[in-house]
C-alpha cells in the first residue's frame, strides 16, 4: 500500500524541506506537526551509510521547548523524573518526563544553555503546552516558548571526520551529550554530540530557519570526501540498538506505559525529598512492580517487511503484550522486533505468537539491544 | 510535488482506515497523530457531493477528551473561554480554549453527556495532556482520558435523508449541535447534528473501534439511494464558508493568535466573576484591541491550485499579514483565500500582494464567509 501525503498548511515544513526535496526525498512522516523525511528511496544504502559511513538527517521536527527565567531550574526539576540539578552548562541529559499518573509523556534530551535557560529537545508530543500549564498554575516566573531551532543530524562512524571538516579539531573533545554554541560562517547554531542512533554522531541545532538550505549544502559538501548522503531516523537501526521511540513503542493516548515498563529505571530518581510530577504514582508502581516489560523479539520464518502497526502478542489464545515495530536485520540474518510483554512472561517462553498479515509467526524473547 | 506517506507505528490508523483504503483513498494527512484521509482522487466530485449531495468522511482523528467526575463541570468551566455552564445534557457548544496568555490552543465542540461527564471533540492539539496538567495541579476530582470514540461525518444537503434511513425520522428533530446516545444494530454510538462544513449534516461518534468497517459499510449502503460517496474535510468549502482551521490558520508554536484576532468574540465571555484560563490576558487584549484580524482575500489572475503553506502578505514592501490557505472557487468563479492582517488595514486596501510560486499576485480584502 502506498499513499501520498497531503502537503498543506496544517503541517509545517522544516527549514531543510526544499533541500531534502532537491536531494530526492520520497516519503515523509509527520512528527510534532512537521514533515519529517522517512526515506530517500534506497533503504539498504541509507542503512549502510548510517552503520558504516555517515548520513545526514533533517530532524527539524525534533522541536525545542525553551524554558528561561528566574524559576527555570525549579520548573525543570519539577518536570523531570530524573534528578537533573547537577547538569552543567554546555551539557545534555536524557530525561523521561511523566504525567501526574506516572505515565511517560515524552523522553527529551535536556540541554542546559545557561544557569537559567534550558531546552527540552522533544519527542512527538506537545511538552510546550503541558509545561506551560504547569508553570502558570504554579505561578513560576518563567518564559516558555518554542525557539527558532531546527536540528540537522550527522550520524555514523565517519560523522566526526565530517564535523571536524566543518568546525575544526575541537569537536573531538566534545563528550557524549556535550554541546557548544557556535557558528558556521555566520550561521548560528549549537553543535552537540548526540543523535537518535547508536552509531555516534552530532546534531547541528540550526538557530535561523532562513538558513536551512545553506547549512544542508555546507554539510553535504564537507561530507563529500566521506561519501555522506541523506537519510532519516532509521527504524531497523533503532530496533537493533534498542532505542525507545515515544509515539511508536508507547503513547499516552494509545498505549500508556510507565518508565519502569520501558526499562528506564536508571533515569528515574525516586529517592530523597525532591518532588517532581508523577513521583507518588511512580513510587507505587515501583513498589508493586511494573505490569509489563520492554523486550526484543526474534520472529521465525521468511524476512518480514516491517510492521506497519502494533500487533497483539498472544500466548495460548490470550493477549499478553504487543509487538510495536519489526524489521529484517541483514547484519543478524534474522527478523527482529521490539515490544512490551506481561512481566510474568520469562525470557525462555517458547509459545508466543503474532499474526502477521500473511502468516502466523512464532516469537522468541530477546535481550535489548540486539547489537551493542 | 507528490510524496508518499510513511505508514508506521507512530501514527495511528482510524477504525475506518481499511474501509477508506477499500474505497480508494489516495492521500492522507495527519491529525492528532492519526491518519486522516485527504482525498480520494477526484476533488471536483468530492466537493460536488458535499455541496449538492452527501459525502461520508472518516474523521476518526477528531479525538475526544473525556472529563468526568465530581469536579468535571468546574474544570470544564475553568478551561473554556466561553461560559458553558448552561449547556444542557444532550447538547454541544463550540468553545474556544486559550492558554494562560490568551492564545487559542484549540477550538473543540463540547458535548455534555451527563451532569458530570463531558467530551471535548478536539482540533489538532493535545488537550488531554494540557487539561490533565491543569486538573492535577488544581487538585480537581476528575478523571480525564481519551475514550474509544471515532466520528464518521455525513455531510451535505442530502445527509438528513441518509441518516433518517439509518436511524428513523426522529433525526430531523435534532437541532444543530444536539445529540443522542443510540445504536445501530448493536453498534454503540452518539448521533450528533454537527460537522466541519456549512452544508449541514451529522456526525456518528462510533464507540467501539472494532466496528468501524461495519459502520462505514452500513452508512454507504444507506446512502446509496442518495449517491453518497467518500470525501474528507474540504479545504475549498471551508474557505468559502469561513470556517476556522486550528493548525492551519494559527497554531501556538507557529503563528499564535488570540480569539479576537480570529473573530471568535462571540464565544469569549469576559464579563462577570467567572474565572477561566487566559481571562486576564484576554481582558487586556480586548482593552487595547487585537493586533490583527481574520479576513478573506480575493486573488487576481489565473486559477490558483491551492497554497501548500502560508504566504506573507505584503504592503509597500512591508509584511502586514499572512495568507494561510487559498483555492479556486468554481461557484464564485474567483480565487479565494483566508488569512490574518494587521488590524489597521481596512477593507478597501488595494495595495496588498503575495508572491505565489509562479507569479506575484494582488489581493483584495473580502468579508468572511464568502458564501452563506
Amino acid at each position: 500500500m502506498s499513499f501520498s501525503i497531503g502537503i498543506g498548511p496544517n503541517i509545517r515544513k522544516s527549514p531543510y524541506f526544499d533541500a531534502t526535496v532537491a536531494d530526492g526525498v520520497q516519503s515523509f512522516s509527520v512528527y510534532n506537526h512537521m514533515y519529517l523525511p522517512a526515506h530517500f528511496g534506497d533503504p539498504d544504502a541509507e542503512y549502510d551509510r548510517l552503520v558504516n559511513g555517515v548520513s545526514m538527517w533533517d530532524v527539524g521536527a525534533q522541536r525545542q521547548v525553551e524554558i528561561r527565567g528566574v524559576d527555570a531550574e525549579k520548573l525543570v526539576d519539577y518536570l523531570c523524573a530524573r534528578d537533573v540539578m547537577s547538569t552543567r552548562i554546555g551539557y545534555g541529559r536524557y530525561v523521561p518526563i511523566c504525567n501526574h499518573d506516572g505515565v511517560l509523556i515524552n523522553d527529551p534530551v535536556l540541554l542546559r544553555l545557561s544557569a537559567d535557560r534550558f531546552w527540552l529537545s522533544i519527542a512527538d508530543s506537545d511538552i510546550e503546552l503541558w509545561s506551560s500549564a504547569i508553570a502558570a498554575e504554579r505561578g513560576f516566573d518563567v518564559e516558555i516558548h518554542e525557539p527558532d531551532v531546527s536540528p540537522l543530524a550527522v550520524q555514523g562512524p565517519r560523522a566526526p571526520a565530517v564535523v571536524e571538516q566543518l568546525f575544526g579539531g575541537w569537536v573531538h573533545d566534545l563528550s557524549y551529550f556535550a554541546f557548544r554554541e557556535t557558528e558556521l560562517d555566520g550561521i548560528p547554531l549549537v553543535l552537540a554530540r548526540s543523535g537518535w542512533s547508536k552509531q555516534g554522531g552530532f546534531e547541528l541545532y540550526l538557530r535561523d530557519a532562513t538558513r536551512g538550505g545553506e547549512l544542508w549544502e555546507r554539510v553535504r559538501r564537507a561530507g563529500a570526501a566521506q561519501a555522506i548522503g541523506p537519510g532519516a531516523p532509521n527504524d531497523l537501526e533503532r530496533i537493533e540498538s534498542g532505542l525507545l521511540s515515544y509515539g511508536s513503542d508507547c503513547r499516552l493516548q494509545v498505549d500508556p506505559a510507565d518508565p519502569f515498563e520501558l526499562g528506564l529505571d536508571a533515569f528515574v530518581d525516586l529517592d530523597g525529598e525532591r518532588d517532581f510530577i508523577g513521583k507518588q504514582a511512580l513510587r507505587e508502581i515501583a513498589a508493586r512492580g511494573p505490569a509489563r516489560r520492554r523486550v526484543g523479539f526474534y520472529l521465525d520464518g521468511d524476512p518480514v517487511s516491517g510492521a506497519a502497526h502494533p500487533l497483539p502478542v498472544m500466548q495460548s489464545g490470550k493477549r499478553v503484550g504487543s509487538l510495536t515495530e519489526m524489521a529484517h536485520s541483514h547484519r543478524l540474518g534474522r527478523n527482529i522486533a521490539t515490544g512490551l510483554i506481561d512481566s510474568k512472561i520469562g525470557d525462555s517462553a517458547r509459545d508466543l505468537e503474532v499474526s502477521l498479515p500473511d502468516r502466523p509467526c512464532r516469537l522468541e524473547v530477546a535481550a535489548l539491544p540486539f547489537i551493542r
